[in-house]
């Protein structure tokens, strides 16, 4: 059994954006602008995707999907990554066991969808995968509505 | 066995207050100010919750508790909402293995009373708790003393 | 099997400094000044040290090794800290099975030897340790350059 741990951070886009808001493997409609990134901006997917990836001892999000505009990951959704990413891990011989994400912010109020949200990253990652949300009281970064993070673990085993 | 990641911040009363300073499961007398909340405002209870209710996949501290002044949490200590956090594990079949906490901020000093509060924590959940703590260097919201945060997580097995 | 979590955040030293820069175990030349603290600043080794004690119920890096300019741990290398903390797990019959860490900071640029971080922290622990990196997008503290933070889980089993 070995771990992984992950942490993301992203910008919000700004008000006057008509970008749409991915979270946890989800589209948030009439939750405000979405997240800056060259990706989707799916912090809580990215979070889980270095996580797994640590636990396996295979790199980091970055190295697997590239920085900037012509990298690979460039315009993929969050849930997209980590399919691609759990079929890297099984191609090294291992198989994720559970995974978790904490996403911290302001927006979107995850509490009515998370059910939903658990079940899209389960469905990418082909174990159980559990999202809590928490805001930080008005304070830092989040707080002040600049953008949204999220810290995440995983277990996973070797075949 | 399941991993659970938690994330908890508050902010801590102002220098009027008298409300006593409660954090993971001990009361901090002459250790200034508390920490605002519905409940007593124990970041780390709250995180540990987090970690285990996502290792069992149970939702979170809001799911359960409750937000806002008229819910089921409201008032209620860390070290309770541990307890009824556990009863409503072992009531859907899972064990709490090994948890653990990192508090971050600049009050109370956690050193003096690691021992002590890994003892209550401990009790609380039924199965080894640790907690770590650390400052922020005066940087950001907890290096400026506005606030206090904690990560936790936590392994449980299914019965 | 048990379950630990760290965390630390340190302060860059100023620009005129000529600190060296040491992170997950190695120095970092032409990456700018280096990282305050009593010991050398690795804020990677030092959450890595506090998610293994923590694992194994054995309280945290500055019970360990002491706070202060005559501590124990003062002027030592983070990989020396992790061998240190790695010996005393062992006298009380734990041993290492998996550790990671996460970077969140500006510099420096972990990606090009992210392969020698993991196995010079793989050396001092002894069971696989894995690192990844991220920014959060010039947002807070790490994201205005003023720090460095990391977030580290590790599991352990008694022997
Ligand atoms: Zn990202
Ligand atoms: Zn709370
Ligand atoms: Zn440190």
């Amino acid at each position: 059994m070995r771990i992984g741990q992950g942490f993301d951070a992203h910008r919000f886009a700004g008000d006057a954006s008509r970008r749409e808001l991915w979270l946890a493997g989800l589209v948030w409609p009439d939750s405000g602008p979405g997240i800056e990134g060259d990706s989707d901006g799916d912090v809580a997917a990215h979070a889980l995707i270095d996580a797994l990836l640590a636990a396996a001892g295979l790199g980091d999000i970055g190295s697997l999907f590239g920085v900037g505009a012509d990298a690979h990951g460039a315009g993929m959704h969050g849930s997209a990554m980590l399919r691609e990413t759990v079929a890297h891990l099984r191609d090294h011989g291992f198989e994720p066991v559970s995974a978790s994400v904490a996403i911290v912010g302001n927006r979107p109020k995850i509490g009515p969808r998370r059910a939903e949200a658990c079940e899209a990253l389960t469905a990418a990652v082909g174990c159980p995968v559990s999202v809590t949300a928490t805001t930080t009281d008005r304070m830092g970064f989040t707080g002040r509505g600049e953008g949204i993070a999220a810290v995440a673990n995983a277990l996973v085993e070797e075949r």
